[in-house]
């Protein structure tokens, strides 16, 4: 199979996944004025959730799953798959509120509180964190497994992960930052929840330490690359491609890897970035050629 | 000890426990730009999670241990009583966002986002529901316990949950409601909350399926009863004491229970549901005295 087979399978087995694992209102709630708010709630939450997102996070998961040669049951596979990409919904809906970014456009379409309101955004997201935590509560593998799933999933989205990078990004707007500095931010905002991707399949897999250690050097490097190539398709990207308004980070003067290492600089990163994620897998046979095509992916692709 | 000083020791137990179990930013993040968004991210936190609440949820949490007459490690319960009162100070900083109930003032303080800034009270309630759940990974009980709070608060938390309360709220402002789309709508918006914290204890305690049914029978009535003394604290109350603007959810044209019962029935609702409360501990001994006088505090409190 082809990568790019690969990845529609993958990209597939995701999209068919979410809307069963989110849920839906719940004819318990017979009132109409009820039902009507919870309804319009859960359609927000799905819209947010299906917005033509290219799932390299749920990807991750299952690549690493079968680096690993993973005997693992489909559905638990798939809730991972789902809870990591709703950790990324919820953060992606949340960060385009007026207060953060404020952006109307996301992949083309209308934002989540452009399509509905503000509040809804907030509330999409809130719920969208507790049903990623709750989907891994419900894992057909041993409880300790599932504990130490949650304890990664919440460390990466928390404070000191996912939503700490955030911090650092927005109390950055308008400033020069050193490279290690916008680093950091990075390996927080982005970084943290693609290793939580690897971690979880990881977990899942009953990998050994040291196969959890090469795995996480992987997701370190390509976390990172996947940052620089979204800076660099920022400046080369075409809008309609990318389904956001390009050079938008530039015009809110947010510090980015070509600013501080020109255009070829940041390429030359890239580069050296996947050649290090290769280098981390160099233990693992041909069942981590996913993850390797996915490296080279990453730092090749248009959008 | 008189149920005064029971409820101080709680409220001291918990607020010496917070600060802790938050956290802090962390020397490892040592260059000064990301390390001063992420301490000023941690202090936001501290601040909306430090603002002089009642901490009704966490001494629920002792109280049903006490109930229980529970063995359990004094920091696995002091987790507990944490992780509740980290998505209810959440849940606050999020609802007081100019895009929903727009408060300026919360106990007698100013908002997250007033005194910080509004991106930052996103991010504050993003990273304090990550960290609850957190908490709940790190006890010192078997997984299988630890796994069944998560699901637990997960589900009280999310969509089917508080967030989804929140929804019907908003949706139903300047709205005529009935009083059953009124009751479930607190049913999840705060009562979905106070039950969690009874059976996170409840849980934690190892209790029987009976006891947990009948704990959660109490935590219904309360739950009830403590939006509907709400409500007519928000006739009656008085401004200094409450801490917010008196007549609040009046102006707002939110539906409330004098609203559609009178103040007279609204008392007399309060008064049968703390009785239901009463029945649902029958087969309690004076362990539970605590949980009984909690739910005549509930309706008997002046703010």
């Amino acid at each position: 199979m082809s990568f790019n087979d690969y990845l529609q399978q993958c990209q597939q087995q995701v999209q068919r996944a979410l809307p069963t694992m989110l849920g839906s209102a719940g004819s318990e709630f017979s009132d109409a004025d009820a039902g009507q708010a919870l309804t319009r709630l859960f359609e927000a939450s799905h819209y947010s959730l299906m917005n033509g997102g290219k799932r390299v996070r749920a990807t991750l998961v299952y690549a690493t799953a079968h680096a690993l040669d993973a005997d693992i049951d489909d559905n638990a596979l798939d809730s991972c798959a789902c809870a990591i990409e709703m950790i990324h919904a919820y953060s992606l809906v949340h960060d385009d509120l007026p207060a953060m970014d404020d952006d109307a456009l996301r992949r083309g379409k209308p934002t989540c509180h452009i399509a509905y309101d503000e509040a809804t955004a907030i509330l999409v997201g809130d719920g969208l964190q507790s049903r990623a935590f709750e989907l891994l509560t419900e894992l057909s593998l041993p409880a300790e497994n599932c504990l130490a799933m949650l304890r990664l999933l919440a460390a990466a989205s928390g404070p000191r992960g996912m939503v700490g990078g955030q911090a650092i990004d927005l109390a950055n707007v308008n400033r020069q930052l050193d490279l290690a500095t916008l680093q950091t931010m990075h390996q927080l905002k982005t970084g943290a929840l693609i290793r939580a991707a690897i971690g979880l399949a990881a977990l899942a897999s009953n990998a050994s330490a040291q196969q959890r250690q090469q795995l996480d050097n992987y997701g370190q490097a390509i976390g990172l690359a996947f940052q620089v190539q979204d800076d660099i398709l920022d400046i080369e990207g075409d809008t309609a491609i990318l389904g956001k308004t390009q050079g938008a980070d530039q015009s809110l003067n947010k510090p980015t890897f070509p600013a501080l290492l020109g255009l070829d600089g940041a390429k030359a990163l890239a580069q050296q970035l996947h050649e290090q994620a290769l280098t981390a897998l160099q233990d693992f046979g041909p069942g981590a050629d996913a993850l390797r095509q996915l490296s080279n992916y990453i730092i090749e692709r248009r959008h």
